[in-house]
């Protein structure tokens, strides 16, 4: 057995793969999903405390509203080599911020000390109806919420130096709003965190569809514009890089309207193409076909 | 600021310190509690990966016990070096095996690649009526669940090269059922992570209330008997050690009797002395009383 089956049976045993846990209750649902970060992997070098707390918090959130839930409260445990004063107080802000700005309330913790720098947030939430990645059918058109390339434009700007700009890409806001929102219309729905093209094969895999993605039609960060050195580059941000934590879910047609409606102001979204009855997933570019490679952010 | 008042701060933020987060929900109560383990500060040398995850998943299901809860769902952040066959599989079996024994499941999870072993459970939990820590009252029985000593008989057992029953004792069973039991007669209850000494200082400080125990009525472990070297050895095993995690709790005296048949065989108590209006923490040994040190196990 190879590394990757044995990481995959984990996976498996564990429910990883789905953005949660979801455990019916009193006629509603119960959403549980943790998410473990750390130094090596997920905090570039310039990444300040606020933004490490932030993020901490942002990405079990963006699970809460990727099944179109909302917060009932978080609980995180922090490993951490150093407690000093500022580094403790910027973490707690960024976490307490977040929180805040998505309505949710930090209700417990762990500490510990820890060799390197280790965060793991637990979001608790619930959903009457929570919105699956498997329900996405054939002709229905197929939705991003915002501009893709935001962690891939944060990491290039880590590397150039810049910093400040860095730290506030990589605080993304989860949507916690609009999954609240499209959750009357989306018929599946998750977030994107590996990047857009292995969100979509994993969409396409739970619902048994393909899509047809047409490449000029994606929303793309203005930074990404700016940064990448050649179309090659910039497509890989917007395509493949990851942790944009946008919402990507799936809209019957005739939905679109009252959909459009509801969320107007709370919520613009973009159609990028559309679910196919086939298996394949396609990406038209300059009026081509070709097949979107099914490669992602590798944590 | 010095290190240990910024982590009281932290601690205070992060509502550390209660053994679960209690949410109010739908005429019920959710409970929420989330514990980091690693393995410089919490497996020895000669843990087996069969035992680090029975562990793992222990120590929150035990914080659901404490507050009188029964488990709804766990989910576990996994950080490791190695992924090895082997290795997962145990870990696994470990985990899966002692949520069974308490009537628990494994809804989801995080997996990561992390320098040092990481493991981080998050237990959601449901009580009608939780038990907290503040409920005790001058002239109540103070009671614990099982003999005292557990882990440190099982350090000692590591270091003298006898893994196998060291494991075996490390395998703790949260006393999730004699703590659904007890819900209904206990006044306070916690579980002991930090050992008797410090948890019956938490207890006090909650409740505002001090207590007077009988050293000679504490049950002690007959590993503790076997191992201790001498009396103060003894001592330092059955007070200060910690990671028990059996039940401490009160109760009024005129409910005992119902008490003891409703627990009776699910779960033996001993009465371990009584609860003072005084703040003080008095050890009655050989008829003679003294303070009871305020220290216990640093994790």
């Amino acid at each position: 057995m190879r590394e990757r089956e044995v990481l995959e049976l984990l996976a498996r045993r564990l429910a990883v793969g789905d953005d949660c846990a979801v455990i019916p209750f009193r006629g509603t649902n119960l959403l549980l999903t943790t998410d473990m970060l750390h130094r090596a992997s997920d905090f570039p070098e310039g990444t300040t405390a606020y933004t490490i707390g932030w993020r901490a918090a942002a990405v079990s959130l963006s699970d809460i509203a990727a099944m179109g839930g909302r917060p009932l409260g978080l609980v995180v445990a922090l490993g951490s080599p150093e407690f000093g004063r500022n580094f403790i107080e910027e973490l707690l802000a960024g976490l307490e911020d977040c929180c805040n700005l998505c309505g949710a309330r930090i209700v417990g913790g762990d500490l510990d000390r820890h060799q390197e720098l280790t965060l793991v947030s637990t979001a608790l939430g619930l959903a009457d109806r929570p919105i699956p990645r498997s329900g996405a059918k054939a002709g229905e058109l197929v939705c991003v919420t915002g501009p893709l390339g935001r962690t891939a434009a944060a990491l290039k700007l880590f590397q150039l130096g810049e910093p400040e700009r860095a730290n506030r890409l990589f605080r993304f806001t989860p949507r916690i709003r609009e999954g609240l929102r499209l959750a009357s219309f989306a018929s599946a729905m998750m977030d994107i965190s590996d990047g857009l093209a292995r969100s979509l094969y994993q969409l396409a895999e739970a619902s048994g569809v393909g899509f047809r993605i047409e490449y000029e039609k994606l929303p793309v960060l203005p930074e990404v514009e700016e940064l990448a050195a050649d179309e090659g580059e910039r497509r890989e941000m917007t395509l493949f890089t990851g942790e944009d934590f946008e919402l990507l879910f799936t809209l019957p047609e005739e939905r679109l309207p009252a959909a459009e409606a509801a969320v107007e102001e709370a919520c613009p979204f973009t159609i990028i193409g559309r679910a196919l009855s086939g298996r394949k997933l396609l990406l038209a570019v300059g009026g081509r076909e070709e097949e979107l490679a099914d490669r992602g952010y590798e944590h």
